[in-house]
């Protein structure tokens, strides 16, 4: 069956100049994937009307709907609006709903309407105005030959709030893509190269139109199955018989059968069981409860935390005995049962996840070389330690800590 | 001066259904740029033979150097390397010293080299090899009719060692490419369409070698100079005269004329000054604690901090008294102001920085809607504190309050 192909191009130098991650292609990407466009291409031009318009036309001969972000600011080096109306061959004139968006906008933000920003409701007459609910620059939706291309505002927000609020809608109601469908399992604490061969006989039996993915992340790899078909109901239920096959040698690692981050499963289990959590971090520096506290609701289950980065503040804020710290060293197994338990207990939480090690990339010896990290989960009675030997990069030593402190905690929180 | 143009194409289906975000693409555009090359453009296809091979015949078209990442691996989904050795008319052949390399990287982990694994010592013959530092899929450099084609692993941390320690050096000893300079200045609570006509009149009297670009990030706008040309010593006068020539008006919202983040102007403040910082966190969770620790060194100025997130853990471990919190309300300047105070005497730091608000998207109400947020810093005696009204966006709302509180650190500092 012919699939609706899709393109996206972003604009910007700053882009190719690498001083900014461009969030917009794999955004749009993904929204249009799963509503079942066949995203073929991304492609990423400077602030540059030759190269813009190429893009513009190469997209054109592949796909029938072409995305565009950026450049539609109100300064010098934005240049889209003035390429897609040469490119349709428009002219330009002030748009009067555009304007009177504009206008109300200032106000409700109690400014009034600069001549600059006045000239954001300047649009091509043959481009279909597309109102920004969030922001100043307007969008565009150009049809041509039955192919639809869409230039929206380069600034993430305002361009997913109009993506999903206007573009998205009309598209769907454009072309009628028919559905795809993904299903995920994610795992922790295995790499991508020993999970194909336990793997690999399961993948040579999925049926043809439905495919594997691996998507490796710090300590996690995402399994993604990807299958297309016209009756999404029966898509579906061969997407179930494939997982519930899915081979026991892989189980161990997996922890859930939805697109969550440990974070979200694990505040599912402690908001199903009406538990709470406190986190005692000292390598991570708060990293592990940012994580926690960007799920929203968590505060049904997050007391909060120490950030115990120096060590008197182990010993004054968690009771870690000087001893023990000269004893044994920030990083070792008895200081982070302490913070753990100590955590719980001072904070008023069921369970308490603890933390200490040597993030890098200073601050190793040959004993506990940068990357040696003690984890532990303190939950009731029971108090569960782990250490870990990780990377030389201190980002990415802080994000696999976390990753497997939360991992510990929904370990024990399931073990009941 | 005719510069050397250079591509990036990254591949991978993950990239194009949008559940990956590419850092690949931004790293090595980045790289190129510093470099001095013109990036023209950056590509994204999927795991398909014929969008790859078409890719990478267009990016010839318009480049000198193509550099591609992706789709090396052991895995049935990578297709990259077949490709490559259609596309150069090569061979495949097992190659000696990429053989070695594995069975050495092998060997170092314990393990005996898998047939799945062998087979990544396979490359085309016309490819020079070029040796994975970190990682088993290893790199190759074709070169035709004078331009390159490198192709580099997707693993962002296997690429970026192998681009840094072998790609790169090499690039530039090919090309030999004349310099690019940058210059930056990091502004803080003053949005684009403000700073734009401020800085009108200052950008048309720029040299027009020397370029422009307002990139904007949540609460920030970093303002980039780009210049080119042969004598790099005269390009960065004409860079500096520009800054020195920065509109007045522009100057309040200035924090550096280096590249830093917020966090990391506030590190070398507080350690040419000797002081020591703590953090007493609500709505941002630990955010502002893991953006400090998030840079090399900050265990010289962090001490720690507690995240205050339930209001029993502000009166415990912040000695906030229940009649302030039933008074005022959690999110109020005299909560975050003892917050502050307190967590300076209880960790013993010099300066305090502490928050409360409701990040959304629920808790608001008409009197503190969603982005309703108290910020404070304690300096000595001095206490500061602000009310900020941001949006209705969880993330974004952590995100500038971290920035804002920051800042405010950063400018109780300085003002001494």
């Amino acid at each position: 069956m012919l699939r609706v192909r899709a393109e996206v191009l972003t604009i910007g130098d700053e882009l190719l100049l690498g001083q900014v991650v461009d969030t917009n292609a794999p955004y749009l990407a993904r929204q249009l994937s799963e509503a079942g466009f066949l995203v073929v291409q991304t492609t990423t031009v400077g602030d540059d009307a030759v190269a813009i318009r190429q893009a513009l036309a190469a997209a054109e001969q592949r796909a029938e709907a072409i995305l565009i972000t950026g450049g539609l600011g109100p300064t010098r080096d934005d240049l889209t609006k003035a390429v897609l109306a040469d490119y349709f061959e428009s002219e330009l004139a002030e748009h009067p709903d555009a304007l009177h968006h504009l206008i109300a906008l200032f106000a409700q933000r109690g400014k009034t309407l600069s001549a600059l920003n006045r000239q954001q409701a300047i649009l091509p007459v043959k481009a279909q105005y597309v109102v920004n609910p969030t922001g100043t620059a307007p969008g565009m939706w150009f049809e041509r030959a039955g192919k639809v291309t869409i230039a929206m505002p380069g600034v993430p927000s305002e361009m997913k709030i109009m993506m999903q609020q206007e573009c998205l809608p009309r598209l769907r109601a454009h072309f009628q893509p028919t559905a795809l469908l993904h299903r995920v399992v994610r795992t922790i604490g295995v790499g991508e190269s020993t999970l194909a061969p336990l793997l690999d006989t399961w993948e040579t039996h999925l049926p043809p139109h439905i495919r594997l993915a691996y998507l490796p992340a710090p300590g996690r790899v995402k399994l993604r199955l990807s299958g297309h078909g016209p009756d999404s109901g029966q898509l579906m239920q061969e997407m179930d018989e494939a997982l519930n096959a899915l081979p026991p040698a892989v189980q161990p690692y997996v922890y859930s059968y939805e697109d969550l981050e440990i974070e979200e499963a694990l505040g599912q289990e402690l908001k199903t069981r009406g538990l709470t959590l406190a986190t005692a971090e000292s390598c991570t520096g708060g990293y592990i409860g940012h994580r926690l506290t960007s799920i929203a609701g968590s505060s049904a289950y997050v007391r909060g935390g120490v950030i115990a980065y120096d060590n008197e503040v182990k010993i004054s804020q968690l009771g870690v005995s000087p001893d023990v710290l000269q004893a044994h060293g920030a990083v070792s197994e008895p200081v982070v049962r302490i913070m753990a338990t100590e955590v719980c207990r001072r904070l008023g939480a069921h369970l308490g996840v603890a933390c200490s090690g040597v993030a890098g990339p200073g601050g190793g010896t040959p004993e506990k070389p940068v990357g040696t990290v003690w984890i532990a989960c303190a939950y009731g009675a029971r108090v569960e330690t782990r250490k870990l030997q990780l990377t030389t990069e201190r980002l990415l030593n802080i994000e696999l800590t976390a990753v497997y402190a939360l991992q510990l905690a929904w370990q024990m929180v399931r073990a009941e």
